[in-house]
């Protein structure tokens, strides 16, 4: 499948940095009072609306989580703590990766755009961009690995 | 941030429908012998790699395993099983979204493609479109809601 189906979902990403009044109060740029130190787990129980979630529910909210805690009070993420946090946090995914053309493409992008920083939305399309073209993930797929 | 940034994020997703035989073995389109009744957690626990693994790491594998158990032999997803999926588990996200234009064109544009099957990349950028449209992760993130 190519690009053609992410038209609509682009959109709706990219539009979310236009004004809606209506969607995004002023709240949602407020930092959130929750220490850093607090456990991301501890951070999940803390919302109701979670308390039955699936698994993928929570794992979206973990993503959600990890930005927030780590991002400027503006609500967006400096490109030094992405880097950062990938070194830290995800290096599971990247650690046999950073001979890869592809990796140090998506790496490079992220260097020349040093006036940006990343939205939630970046900060997500940059895990799964260096999720998918990891050997975890294809190992995790391939039924020999599953012990 | 527009989507300037999401250029070579964008060619690192869609590119990988090329053939890439050094990096995409056979074996990535073999349906996994986990059954499907197994937990995602249990799941989880079985991947060695990820034993130390990060919130932020096991957030994307989890939802790497829900796709893979609701894919089809090769290795996509079809979209009523999407459909189904986010109506069965990620229902927190859009319980309160559906008069929504922007869900309801996250919905058609789904819909309209029905020659096409979802791509891993495909499903989290859906699920990222929903997600960011949601009152859920508005109040996640909104220090108020922490309880």
């Amino acid at each position: 499948m190519g690009g053609c189906m992410h038209s609509t979902w682009d959109h709706a990403l990219h539009s979310r940095g236009e004004p809606r009044p209506s969607e995004a109060p002023a709240s949602i740029s407020a930092p959130s009072k929750m220490p850093k130190s607090v456990s991301i787990s501890k951070q999940l129980a803390s919302i109701k609306a979670l308390k039955k979630g699936s698994d993928l529910e929570k794992a979206i909210a973990t993503i959600a989580l990890v930005f927030r805690n780590a991002s400027d009070p503006d609500g967006k993420l400096g490109k030094a703590t992405a880097k950062k946090l990938l070194q830290t946090q995800f290096k599971k995914f990247t650690e046999r990766e950073e001979t890869k053309p592809k990796y140090q493409d998506i790496l490079s992008e992220l260097d020349e755009h040093t006036e940006n920083k990343l939205d939630f939305e970046d900060f997500v399309i940059l895990l799964l961009s260096l999720a998918i073209m990891s050997d975890l993930l294809r190992n995790m797929w391939n039924e020999n690995t599953m012990k």
